[in-house]
């Protein structure tokens, strides 16, 4: 299992030798190519992920057949159709790798005895859920700007980011079409 | 303190009766008249909530000096500027009463020292933020939908809340303008 997770758990719990050897039993490392999809929509989501490298993004079929990217996780971000992954349902979402990626995974039935076996990775996990609450209220805030200001403070809170992204699916994620997407940059590159 | 709470609080983890009594010494409840504000935005944001009775919006002043209401909390909701409460920093939001309601309230020193004295109840916030990241991420999703599916979807998924918002806060959330969530209304009633 990838140090990445252990130095990450490391930075909100901290974990003595014989624990984090323990607890890295849990999870098993899954090396993916660009473009190879970890979660299909309408399959049962049973698997938790983390990002040690690469970057993922959760997406579904609109009803004209679409793809509308919702999230992204970069490294050290966990992902899932987390509605999903708790009831052991049918996700309502895909996950892809947009990068040769190395994520953690864990299922739903040795993350519940992890949590059992090791309450100290609660407050952990509370602090996880806590971040991706407070980014997902602060992304439903940037629905209220115009496109063009979402464009810029996207950009700048992620500058790295928006060059690893195909155009097509950061368009979908700013709700853009890729043409108008690509008339922002170009008017941004000339200033 | 509202038993409202350590009832909710027992859904998730079993709290033996001495535990609870001093879990609850932790909390101060407030009985808040409608359209009281108990948050503002710009001063620092230092307390969590809980809706033991009513209702509350987080909401914002736009640019042009509008209130924008990103969420709603009803009974057994937790509400704050989670990133402010985290960082004690200033609120980029305010919070007010749209009934008369009762919340429970704990400022963010005291909460801190709630869970370092009661581990267990790192399980029950793991899983409040769970349940509001999931939320967060279904309103997300919604943005997607026409103006019309969305009233909709959130009429449907919410019968009895729709009747109890000003049609202009809810307007707001929707993000239509009054007289378009009217017509709308009106449509819906007639057919």
């Amino acid at each position: 299992m990838s140090e990445v997770l252990l130095n990450h758990i490391n930075r909100y719990v901290e974990l003595d030798e014989g624990i984090a050897q323990e607890i890295a039993a849990f999870f098993s490392t899954l090396k993916l190519q660009k473009r190879q999809v970890i979660l299909e929509e309408g399959s049962v989501c049973n698997q938790l992920f983390f990002v040690s490298k690469g970057c993922l993004r959760l997406y579904y079929l609109d009803d004209k057949g679409v793809e509308q990217t919702i999230q992204f996780a970069l490294e050290t971000w966990w992902m899932t159709d987390i509605d999903a992954f708790n009831k052991k349902g049918k996700s309502s979402y895909s996950i892809q790798a947009l990068e040769n990626s190395e994520v953690v995974a864990i299922s739903k039935d040795d993350w519940t005895l992890l949590l059992e076996k090791f309450p100290e990775l609660e407050k952990y996990f509370r602090q996880i859920y806590e971040r991706a609450y407070a980014a997902s209220l602060f992304r439903i805030k940037l629905f209220r700007l115009s496109k063009e200001e979402f464009y810029h403070l996207f950009r700048d809170s992620y500058p790295g980011f928006i060059q690893r992204i195909p155009q097509k699916i950061l368009a979908s994620f700013l709700g853009f079409t890729p043409e108008y997407l690509s008339e922002l940059r170009k008017k941004n590159e000339s200033k």
